[in-house]
């Protein structure tokens, strides 16, 4: 019989905390739609009164499995938890559950709040007692636990009781500041339990400022505490909070977690793991970070050569968990540090079938170690590297041919003297033995200057004949440069993302002293990359 | 009396495992330099004979402090020691310590090498003692350790012990695979400690895959373990090995570490911290990690308007150490007051004496946030931040005005059917009331298209008439580029450094969606900032 860990998800609320960071009222349903289909326990919605998104949020409360909850703050001295319209506000939003964060170091509770100690114990016993007299779930943040428990843990243990014994479900002991270590904040937990908050009534909120908020949580989990507060993708004020998106597969994957507690989250569902921590980026417009554990782009890639032939052999010698189970993938990339059998992989991932010993294996090892060293690199560039082992093996169609091109990018005074910038690019192509002049200017719909690689994009798109269809829905997502060294020369690397309608993402590079000529071969390699896998004929 | 912990690096051999990671030599030489002057106690440089990069770098080796280190791999079964090629080539490299990797997980032996048991145990000894008999420090890395403890705790130790025998001064305990919980690593440390491994001979190599490679390499050493092994940023193999960046400021700050253990960092050397880290991202081109623990830009951010108000009070309020030990600084981005004085501080290291209170900072300021939010970052463009000060102050000389540029980039077949690019570049300023027409074109020397940001630098130096004397030891020798987010458009932030004959060296910012245009705002401010440095006058 396995114990149930509740988890506590504050993407919402702290995680808004981020510098940065602000969601919109439609933004706060997303997120909070997706973390009921995950299967969080609850949800913190907001504060409501603290500011008008948050109060809007509250107004049109999204309907969750998930107990949902508001935020809030402990009444303040000298009125009564009933007058205190700041706690009102946050009563009024009509939530199952609240939440108040309330302060347990003495030095805090005197110096920024400039009140007694016992004012302080009894605005935390009337404001959780208002809150359970309403008939409302109560949780108590103990903002500054372990600082406060360091600096005097008689009045920190009074603090957290006054909340339990008023009837709170859970007493949060919260890292506010980040630099508890794990193995103090496991001693705290078992002498709060000791001090007779049982642990399935205590949670932990901690904060990523030792890189430990994750290593914290899972100690108070095994020192008794049975609720976990954490936000997707670890956002949060400064560091961040504890990383759901890490704890979650951790929790259900990892001994001696696995085999002891079960939380909300079905297999099915963290197999959706991934694709909520993207959806989370994308509203955040944010490049998703490639080593994030679990779900990173880089999570499973195994780029030494030792490390790529052994997991060809068996996949568990270089992972820790099957890389499916999170909704994520297997990659071994290409460098001059691989070997055949990871080239192999790689190319049977891009529907290549190629034999053991083939000599066109050698080939293509020679092509990329040969553009490499001109300044090429395949890790980021799958797409570009699927393109190099096709040409190798006679298997790239020529769907079209460029003849030329020419960019002119100009800036002067417009007619109300105001410095105005304009490029144009003319790309000349020949399609089934027709040739085809295209023209395109960079200016946007908006009257913006969209740039040089745009207008050449647009112009090279824009009449390919019967391709045109086909990459229609093909846009330029992403798009980095380097400078790096080519032979002896500085060389520019683009590298260049791209999505179509289908959601696929796919990257190409191109290398050249000249940025944009760069931008150019890296953008061909993407029609070509997108017409080879929608199936087209040359 | 505090005991000895042992820093070793290894982002110049598991650190260049990251995807998308390939440093070139002299960068390899940067990085040592840094790290030697921060005070670890290993660098590990790389493994010779595996690549061209690591085998050119170990032939001009760098002059360290630290043990300069070769990494390799234990010699294969069936040769002798001194007739294994790969070690060979491993101690050919002459480093004063070789680090050799091993297996310990009897699975990895039987499946990845297919050797017996015994014939691995052989290996191990025979490869380390014969690293000891050349003179060498041997360190042995027991790769897959604690996944090898668990499955076959006997044969794991005798590994491990095979190697200490033979005179390894450490044998370092590697969660390969990054699965390992801190609370099974610190168990499996302590087994070995009892199973007579002396903890001072015991090294600890963590991997991120739950988050916890920090909290795991700090377990090992609460539980005996004396050396860590790391990298700068956590770079490494998929999601990264422990970070030094994080881990070094945690020991010397941080209970129950800082009065229980020294290291070789200074507190000097500590607050290079962010700059070290910064110069990897700068190496790498990657944009710092915001929320990075210490040395982030939000790290010592404080948005939540209760920790604002309280931070004024008294920082330790909301932070757990002093932003400036590890070269940080504190933000608060609700405060006015809080942003002057740091501004002040700023200003006056461009050598711009302002009074406190005086109404020119919050202009500054509002300048700063306007430009921010169209997408400028003035983090790595000190000279443009001083030029926007300047001008908010008036003291922005108007040595000439550019009238207007154009740009041609065109590509196409030459007569000898080649395809070959070229720029051209017309600039127009307007000097002492005299009109200048410049233009340049891109092809060096060499006959090599240096691309079209090439031509405009060119052809704006051409001739500024009695300024061009100034300029002419101008050199650009950096050039970054980022699409980033300007309003609610993507447009291209470019950085661009800049180098005189003084050795000065300074970076200048651009933005506009348009990548040329971006990149001739940064040279035109990297013009007027050498002339205002080198006393020009209007």
């Amino acid at each position: 019989m396995k114990e149930k860990l509740y988890l506590y998800d504050t993407t919402l609320r702290d995680g808004q905390q981020t510098q940065g960071v602000q969601f919109s009222t439609p933004e706060k349903h997303q997120i909070a739609d997706a973390l009921d289909r995950l299967g969080v326990d609850y949800i913190e919605g907001g504060w409501p009164g603290a500011n008008p998104t948050d109060s809007a949020f509250f107004e049109e409360a999204p309907e969750t499995k998930a107990v949902f909850t508001a935020f809030g703050m402990t009444k303040r001295a000298g009125r009564s938890a009933a007058n205190d319209e700041v706690l009102a506000a946050v009563l009024n939003a009509g939530t199952p559950a609240v939440c108040l964060v309330g302060k347990t170091h003495d030095f805090h509770v005197t110096c920024a709040l400039g009140i007694t100690l016992e004012e302080n114990l009894e605005n935390i016993r009337e404001s959780v007692a208002h809150i359970v007299a309403q008939g409302r779930e109560a949780l108590f943040d103990a903002e500054h636990f372990f600082d406060g428990y360091r600096a005097n843990s008689e009045y920190a243990l009074e603090a957290v009781k006054a909340a339990y014994d008023a009837g709170a479900r859970w007493v949060v002991l919260c890292d506010t500041n980040g630099g508890a270590q794990p193995n103090v904040i496991a001693d705290v937990v078992r002498a709060v339990i000791a001090a007779g908050i049982p642990g399935d009534h205590l949670g932990i909120h901690c904060h990523n400022d030792t890189e430990q908020a994750v290593a914290g949580s899972l100690a108070a989990v095994l020192a008794g505490a049975r609720q976990i507060q954490g936000t997707l993708n670890g956002l949060g004020e400064r560091c961040g909070n504890a990383n759901l998106t890490t704890l979650i597969p951790t929790l259900k994957l990892k001994e001696p977690f696995a085999s002891q507690f079960e939380t909300g989250v079905s297999d099915e569902a963290l197999e959706g793991m991934l694709s909520v921590s993207r959806m989370l980026d994308d509203i955040l417009n944010r490049v998703p970070f490639r080593q994030a554990p679990y779900v990173g782009a880089s999570a499973f890639a195994h780029k030494a050569g030792l490390h790529a032939s052994a997991i060809l052999k068996d996949p568990t010698t270089y992972e820790h968990i099957e890389p499916s189970k999170v909704g994520n993938a297997r990659i071994i990339p290409m460098s001059n540090q691989a070997g055949q059998s990871n080239l192999r992989k790689r190319l049977t991932e891009a529907g290549l079938k190629i034999e053991a010993g083939d000599p066109v294996l050698g080939q293509i090892l020679e092509d990329v170690k040969a553009r490499e060293s001109q300044g090429y690199s395949y890790d980021g560039a799958q797409a570009s590297f699927e393109l190099l082992a096709r040409r190798a093996m006679g298997q790239c169609p020529e769907f079209f041919e460029v003849k030329r091109y020419r960019v002119t990018i100009e800036r002067r005074k417009n007619k109300h003297n105001q410095m105005v910038s304009l490029s144009e690019a003319v790309v000349v192509v020949k399609v089934d033995g027709e040739k085809k002049l295209s023209v395109s200017e960079s200016m946007d719909a908006c009257g913006t200057d969209r740039g040089p690689v745009n207008a050449l994009a647009k112009a090279l798109a824009k009449d390919l004949g019967r391709y045109s269809d086909l990459i229609e829905d093909m846009k330029l997502v992403d798009f980095k440069v380097r400078i790096t060294q080519g032979g002896t020369e500085a060389v520019t690397r683009v590298i260049i993302d791209s999505e179509d309608g289908k959601g696929r993402r796919w990257s190409t590079v191109g290398v050249s002293a000249n940025i944009v000529d760069a931008s150019f071969e890296a953008l061909l390699d993407a029609i070509v990359w997108k017409l080879i896998r929608d199936g087209a004929k040359a």
